[in-house]
């Protein structure tokens, strides 16, 4: 197994390291925060090296060039096309896309897509948890402790800040519309409420903090909310509040996308390990 | 809505007193811990007061009469002709079997089988995991406090005993086969081992809780485990433990099945109660 | 260090075993649940291979006889004359007695009484706590978890069996007489109420779990108290509730002295284990 | 009571607010953050309207005028002369000084040192823990959950704080000198260490916390700290680290004094409110 990063962000720079640290062989190009060491300086010596690529996340954002690699354009089919003529077993990254994963899958190349694996969501939501409670400590002027928050969605990321949330010390109920959800959430002593009745009880929370992927907060719900709520939205783009509506009521609501990368970029690098080595043992 | 109690347990002595306290109408026959008052003093009268008919749990265990009614013995078929003729909208109980649900449906009388309900079931993880916490603190010479406990299976009762084992300040491993539950067991703060790798850490477990229904503890683990260890095995029949293997190797395996209605018959009826007019609002 | 055990109950038993588990020489003598198999068969030659010499819990219970040895009557004065002839350095127990320990000391041998080391009393409170659980359990219909409980005084035991029946679920409210103890108990997550005020909402708990060692249930409160709900009471004699009045109003009271030696003998055996070696570093 | 804020920080902004919300009379002079709308402008009028006198926290700086005051500098001994000559029968404030507070209430004024209530203290710690928890994920590229923290204290502060890490999910170590906090470490769950022996594993942590107010984190030990280790030094001026040798080994130590006010002022406001108002209860 020989493991060559390509771009990426920080927290490959934690990967790459953590990857060394664990007698693994890695190479890396074009990471704004890892200088090249190993002596080739181009993408083609590069690819040579390795046997597992590993892309950046996202694969890319403009569906032609792969994303963030220092100082260097490269053209996604360019790339397909050096790694089926080298000796490449397996493709990783993050949101490659259905099509493209069976068309590179076509070349006898396994793809990875960290962000189809619900293990490494689930251990994402942790930093994604601590990353929401880090920002709500940073913009009230009330401790979480003591105070009454709503987690709106328990799903995987919902589970955990309401847990996590429990755990510093705040009063928290969670929202579901399954009766499953509602038995959980009661299970892990949480207060539970349906989420078609938030209506009723929003204007009780100090943190309000959402996790589902859709406006969930708008027009209705959000004259509702009190003043001095912090509202924190965790849900992917777009978002779950109306924030045209939030800035006319002056409410406050943050959208946090993609914490873990930000607020914690080596545990996000050291769950990505875990998973990519569990992987390769499997697959390789 | 008029409830009409048919045998059972302790547990329909609170169903039928919480029934009460919340302002319903409720009738009770040929249950062995409550008087009739009514005034009725045979089933058929009984019957012809009520919509909602609720059963004993389990329906049967001789697949010819209701289980569980006292002084008196009921044949399920006769049961079935005196409620079509009746105006019984609604029939409870548990384990029913699918083909006999199905057979009472096409009579036009809904079936509520409380063992086929998830919600319930997740409920009923919550006195079951405190019926093994007391077990364990029963058998024990130690504190479960600072323990080490194994928890074998991370479904709905694994998940929750884990948590409260947790809560009492144990340090507990659970048992994942997939990714999926590796994650959420370290998301949730426990110890993780493979359920395939438990053979060698097994010696070294105060408590090992099973909740898994085959014989995971069998000839060839069970020597493996410390004769200093409690077992306690919350499977249902029959159960995950080789027990004469346990026997010959002077082992100490307790098996606990059904512990809501044992060890806190309030809590399992008041669980029932909320499932029941929660069902009972959603479809009369 | 040679330690003799003279007697005492099953934790000793267990405080044997550790002792010889962590490579200690250890005697024993008079103990009901270990057979002697040093070849001594008098108290004589047992304290001449001894220096540090562990007498029962509590060390007598007449004033004239040591307490607890098995199948013998042994003066104190008799055993006192006896060890200061040998080689013995330091004494062991509970509840010696202040006279008794300075009449020891001016004999040269320093005197240990468990009963008087506060880091004890803390470790027992986990065992005492874990005790009053397991007691309101097998008591109780309900489960802890969810359910309402009352922890009066908030001492040693009090703030661990709070913050323990937390752990497992229970919303739980601690009484305080000090503003101090009124700031732990809500940093620490817990409901706060005035000692003074407790008569007003006494009714509406499930348990009541008392720590306070003098009358704080009496025939005031008591009539308050809802006929459901359990109190256990953890207090020292004579504990904390008028049982006569409890009787008569039908109260279920139970009264639980000394829980450490009785439901977790190994747990406490340990606690005196790390003590005593502790101790006996220091001064020997 | 009729309460007078007297210059003072973002904490009686909220503190002013608080007390108009539970319907008391309140003036309020000299404060940056609040507008006077009661009608007088100097601080004579304002004198006269109040009986209870609340003054900046610390009450001075130079030990000559009073600290914090808008736009105005006010003399120690003129603002004395003014109260006795009026209607205050209580100055509260925090850091008056032994001698200063003498001297007051020998003019027949009681004087409440916010300071100097313990209560208020142990409260107070629970935003000191919090602000302490968000410095450490903003400082970090961990999250706090699964790390390693060290906590250097077992008062109060110490106390709040390891409890609040364990509830977020970290492995948390506390030091201790005496046995008694070794057992309420142990007690509530944490590991525990002699502060004597942290020389030994303090390159283990991931996070150190500390509490202790003189340079515990020296010139000896500062070379054993891990590089990648945040230290977060919440002692009192002067801390509890040697910055300079912190600095020169490249270690990342952060002093954070008076982190209430700073990170959550509304709840320090709420504390000392809820304070004051059950002082003024008692002495008025």
């Amino acid at each position: 197994m020989v493991f060559g990063i390509l771009g990426g962000d920080y927290r490959y720079k934690f990967l790459y390291e953590m990857l060394i640290n664990e007698q693994n062989k890695v190479f890396i190009y074009g990471n704004k925060y890892v200088e090249n060491t190993n002596g080739y300086n181009n993408i083609d010596d590069f690819l040579k090296e390795i046997n597992i690529l590993i892309t950046p996340i996202p694969f890319t954002k403009d569906n032609e060039t792969i994303f963030n690699i220092y100082n260097e354009i490269l053209d996604i089919n360019i790339l397909i096309d050096k790694i089926k003529n080298n000796n490449i077993k397996i493709l990783c990254g993050g949101v490659i896309g259905k099509d493209r994963i069976k068309y590179i899958e076509e070349k006898g190349i396994k793809v990875f897509d960290f962000f189809e694996d619900e293990a490494i969501a689930i251990l994402n939501a942790i930093p994604t948890a601590e990353g929401a409670i880090q920002t709500a400590m940073q913009e009230s002027d009330k401790t979480i402790f003591n105070s009454k928050c709503l987690v709106l969605g328990y799903g995987r990321c919902g589970k955990i800040l309401a847990n996590m949330l429990k755990g510093i010390g705040a009063n928290v109920t969670a929202t579901y519309r399954k009766q499953i959800d509602y038995a959980y959430i009661n299970a892990y002593g949480l207060n539970s409420i349906n989420l078609y009745n938030i209506e009723n009880i929003i204007n009780d929370f100090d943190f309000i903090f959402n996790t589902i992927p859709y406006e969930i907060l708008d027009k209705n719900i959000l004259p509702k909310v009190n003043k001095q709520t912090i509202i924190i939205d965790l849900a992917q783009a777009p978002g779950g509040v109306d924030y045209n509506c939030a800035r006319d009521l002056n409410l406050k609501a943050i959208y946090c996308p993609s914490l873990p990368g930000r607020v914690a970029p080596y545990t996000a690098g050291e769950i990505l390990k875990d998973a990519l080595l569990d992987y390769c043992k499997n697959n390789l």
